[in-house]
């Protein structure tokens, strides 16, 4: 914890920067030194005595390159543009980490996988043209879950990434390194992925803010598939405030305008202007977690939703989805893959089909239900987990297997396709805990006013 | 053979009907004793000396619901209508026949299944309501292959329809009852589907027009699905200028008129107006079959195309919707079904869904492929069939088994969703074949201007 963005929003570093108090070459040189204070962890370890020492030794992990000299060049323009007048807005300068599985031309494309060892991008992603066209700086590719395929962020040829709360715990995942990288301060903001919660669930493990737009919003192009239907680019950030300003830099006030949240068929809200907020109650959960999220949402009326009926389509169609993408690597180098990711792809294999063509029908008949709650209510809220971070390696916990129980509530929102934010509520015997905040497409808005409504933690 | 409607175009019967020489209640007697004709089959069976009384006798059962009364009263109505100035156009007061999985209100919808038996619709499908609105007289439902799941025709619970040309033989299917009404001249046109080749087929064995326009094009509301991506409303009718006068009556100029064929992108035909026509060649087929239709494209250049993999598409497409629509069925009640479907259901489910997602990948790679032919040429032409009319209960030809054989010609299209008619081309050893058309979306009208250009077909 504590690297030179902790606790600077976008908006303090955006000031910094046209005050003339920093330069973009500056905070990249802030940057470069809170991630490498991570890879000499071991080093300040003997400052820890007792039983944390080895744990605390353990480096983070959250990058698997980084790209120094194409980063500079980057800052010196964006510096150099800046003084001749030429603003970018407010990414402009800013130093961004971006996940493995998203191409950035020139740096390799990892996957977190030995099948794509050696493996360079040609071409930027679309994501990351979208990134470079607002001014950011990209540092370097942060470390997945293999292939995005797990939630837990402990499975990849790169090793674990390591959840700074508790560095024997996990960041959660896929989008371990983005979330880990802006959690320790290496940097204000990353892309993610998001196929079943990869953005959310590490945001929330690392008690940062993860934002998945709806679907579709930002392009997958250059993104490594997991499962197309369900995949979403997202954001990592220190606060919902700052999700907002980067989805808004990357698509545009005319994609994500305030305006759109009236939107015909939207609710009203009253006249108050208090969003009208449904609780959905998750069937199994930690009842700590569960207590310290419904605390920020005391009057909420609780409506029923059928959240393990939606994991079942989710899991229908991204088995075969993901199966499609992977066949012809399992067929190749079976060995190649770490054995949990395979042990999950000779499940996916056995989805038959017409279980895909079914979610389909299933997923509409849950779209027509949601949008009638989100008639009645401007937002739906839940945890964004039924657990605080397990211990890397775990595999089963007390709510089963972690591989279904990481994605419980989460991954409704990928199947219907709605913007979901996770902002930090607190903790719970000391790790964090995030609360999920859902609404219609187009009201996205709605999310981050509400998020800044939001109390205060209770401490944990 | 030999009904009153054998040899009588749609534009015979409406000059007709407006010169007073005949009425909508005349026609629809005609239609009824034609019918009736059938069921007393048997009773003329002594004329036929020799070895082939017995099958004569066989009546050809393409009919499973008649409805007199509601037709009389659509024929009263028309002839009302056309007395008072109001013509609805070319299908004013024309019989017209519809296949029984496709919803008549008031009628049965028996699929030809014993899951259906005493199941009445409440309300007339989409393509009914259209029918009607043009002022056509329904006058029944026509024997189907049991949901629409086969193309040989001689698989229902109201037993085989059989081929007008051989009553021993297979009229072809699923629209089965549609093609012999048509072929037996008791009506000018019915109302088929086609998921895999299910007009074109009995078209091409019986001896008729079949039509099958692009994939949407007539909306499947109310008819029973086989395999939604897939399935098309299709018209049976004794020429392809029927086909195209039933189509225009049904979707409007604006759908089809001529004009849409110099769409953007679309090939111009040279000078002399002559379509340019690719030669399709199958790769295996009965080689007379093949050579009847390829005298009438002598000069068309042979354009490769991999049908066995767009069939092996179609199979896995088909195999996992199909299944969803029938999982609970065969679940509850296997027995229910016929023995040959309930076969094809428990392959249909061993399909991994994987292969369907691959398959849609697969089928965007070809249309790919086939829209490049179709900048370069007007039209593909190949048989429709690979044989003629195998015997009533035959599994398995001189192609191996006849479940995919029969499609193996046809279901391209139905991947590719593009408009493709079947027209006759004369006979083989006494049974007709069909020359199959097939041009891009909105350009249906060149394969109707192209089959008025046909030269005589070879007599077999």
């Amino acid at each position: 914890m504590g690297g030179f963005f902790t606790g600077r929003t976008l908006a303090d570093v955006g000031r910094d920067l046209r005050s003339g108090d920093t330069s973009a070459t500056e905070l990249l040189a802030h940057a470069f030194a809170s991630i490498d204070a991570d890879e000499t962890a071991g080093e300040s370890a003997g400052e820890n005595a007792g039983e944390n020492a080895d744990e605390n030794a353990k480096k983070l992990n959250a990058f698997v390159t980084l790209d120094r000299e194409g980063a500079e060049a980057a800052a010196k323009q964006a510096d150099k543009d800046l003084a001749s007048g030429v603003d970018r807005g407010p990414l402009h300068g800013v130093p961004v980490a971006v996940k493995d599985i998203i191409d950035v031309a020139g740096l390799p494309t990892g996957m977190g996988s030995a099948h794509f060892t050696g493996h360079v991008a040609g071409t930027d992603a679309a994501c990351v043209t979208m990134l470079r066209d607002a001014g950011a700086v990209i540092v370097g590719k942060t470390g997945t879950h293999e292939f995005a395929y797990g939630g837990s962020g402990d499975v990849s040829v790169n090793g674990p990434v390591r959840n700074p709360h508790d560095r024997e715990r996990m960041s959660g995942g896929s989008s371990s390194g983005s979330a880990v990288a802006v959690a320790a301060g290496m940097v204000p903001l990353a892309l993610g992925t998001d196929t079943g919660g990869s953005v959310r669930i590490p945001a929330s493990f690392c008690g940062i803010a993860g934002f998945k737009p709806p679907y579709g919003a930002i392009p997958t192009d250059g993104v490594f598939p997991l499962s197309p239907s369900l995949d979403h680019v997202g954001f990592l950030a220190g606060s919902a405030d700052d999700c907002r300003i980067a989805y808004h830099a990357l698509v545009g006030p005319a994609e994500a305008a305030p305006a759109e949240a009236a939107s015909a068929g939207a609710a009203t809200p009253p006249a108050d202007n208090t969003p009208r907020v449904a609780w959905i109650e998750p069937e199994s959960a930690d009842p700590d977690v569960v207590r310290a999220v419904r605390a920020l949402f005391p009057n909420a009326p609780a409506e029923p939703l059928d959240l393990f009926e939606l994991r079942r389509i989710f899991r229908a169609i991204q088995d075969c989805e993901a199966y499609d993408i992977h066949a012809d690597r399992v067929e190749a180098a079976p060995e190649l893959y770490q054995p949990p990711t395979l042990e999950r792809l000779e499940q996916a294999v056995r989805t038959p089909g017409w279980r895909y063509v079914r979610a389909f029908r299933e997923r509409d008949e849950f779209a027509r239900h949601v949008a009638g709650l989100l008639e009645r209510y401007d937002l739906l809220a839940l945890p964004t987990m039924m657990m605080t971070a397990p211990k890397i390696g775990e595999v089963e916990g007390p709510f089963g297997r972690y591989a279904p129980a990481l994605v419980a509530l989460t991954c409704a929102w990928n199947v219907l396709g709605l913007p979901a934010l996770s902002v930090p509520a607190g903790t719970v015997r000391g790790l964090p805990v995030g609360a999920q905040l859902v609404t219609r497409r187009g009201a996205e808005s709605l999310l981050f006013d509400m998020a800044a409504r939001l109390p205060s933690p209770i401490p944990g």
